[in-house]
């Protein structure tokens, strides 16, 4: 799990959805609160569909759940100012971001990922744009990588396809359930109101 | 809402469950917080298990979620070092709560309300002891009220019974799904994670 020469350093795991509101909140911010502190991300792209269907649903709680899909709503716009980041609520809900997740799959330990999930969160939840397309995807690696397209092709090759699977069972089996999640070692954090609480808890442990 | 005297303070509404782990952990300190604010709080017990009955749910979600509740655990440990409460897991959850809801709905506007609820809190997050009986309640009403023998017969009486359930169903009808919620007028809060939020609402609208 540690990116080559960082091994003594402290590292938080950040497992998310292109998809799921509270990700968009934490991606936005992740990068720069970890820096500050010294500590290292580790971007970790999974599908929450799966998980959400082992629990019997067929969606998101927040579809499913009107109350708490209305609130939610409202607390995403609340929160998203009181962090001072932009926020349009997706005509869209859950979006499928199978591509981009992909992508993301196949970049984890790029330098470029914390832009590219920026990029693709931001057209999400701010340009209320459709991310599952070969249009959307290009632009967000644009002037990050040398050729989008190749980056797009060997993100849809089957040995990426099948790793962004296993990343999916590897959340499902280290226990985790919603998104965003955050793994020290093998102490869980849930939900970008832990961000803090985990990047504090890896520093107390390095 | 407004307890008489009160009218121009700002205003919080609690809205609890002894029964609710989150609740503990906002009951504990909520009036200490809402004091150094200048804010004052407005105790409205109500019954999370018609709620959770109306999503088609026979028991709590950390019941029926086996990973999501073993996080919850693992996160009231963490949350209430932190905030520097004690914390034992109870040997019973989720706990029944009738009899002490019923008096805390009979009490609610008295001077004694938030003392009640942090002994009965206490009592079951802390002592792991039954709630539901008169040797508890009599316990936590000791040296608040004159006569707590006479409080539980009222709390008994069909009026109060149904002010509890005009809680619940007042609770239901305002878009609550869970608990603590906070109300700020119409404005809905979520989670002990929000309580400064909706405080700091409270003091934004005054």
């Amino acid at each position: 799990m540690h990116p080559p020469g960082t091994a003594d350093r402290p590292t938080i795991e950040f497992w998310f959805e292109f998809g799921s509101t509270y990700s968009y909140l934490t991606a936005m911010r992740i990068e720069d609160c970890a820096r500050a502190a010294g500590v290292t991300v580790v971007w970790r792209p999974f599908l929450l569909g799966p998980i959400f269907r082992s629990f019997g649903w067929d969606s998101s709680p927040f579809v499913l759940q009107g109350a708490k899909g209305r609130y939610m709503w409202r607390d995403m716009e609340r929160e998203a100012a009181r962090l001072g980041l932009a926020f349009q609520r997706p005509s869209a809900f859950p979006r499928i971001a199978l591509l981009p997740m992909r992508v993301a799959t196949l970049g984890a330990a790029e330098p470029w990922i914390g832009e590219f999930c920026r990029r693709v969160m931001r057209q999400n939840w701010v340009e209320d744009r459709e991310i599952d397309n070969d249009g959307a995807v290009r632009d967000a690696l644009d002037g990050l990588v040398p050729d989008a397209g190749q980056v797009i092709a060997a993100a849809l090759n089957p040995a990426n396809k099948l790793r962004l699977r296993a990343n999916t069972e590897e959340a499902q089996a280290r226990g985790l359930f919603g998104a965003p999640s955050f793994f020290v070692g093998d102490e869980l954090f849930w939900g970008n109101d832990r961000l803090s609480a985990a990047i504090a808890f890896a520093l107390g442990r390095s």
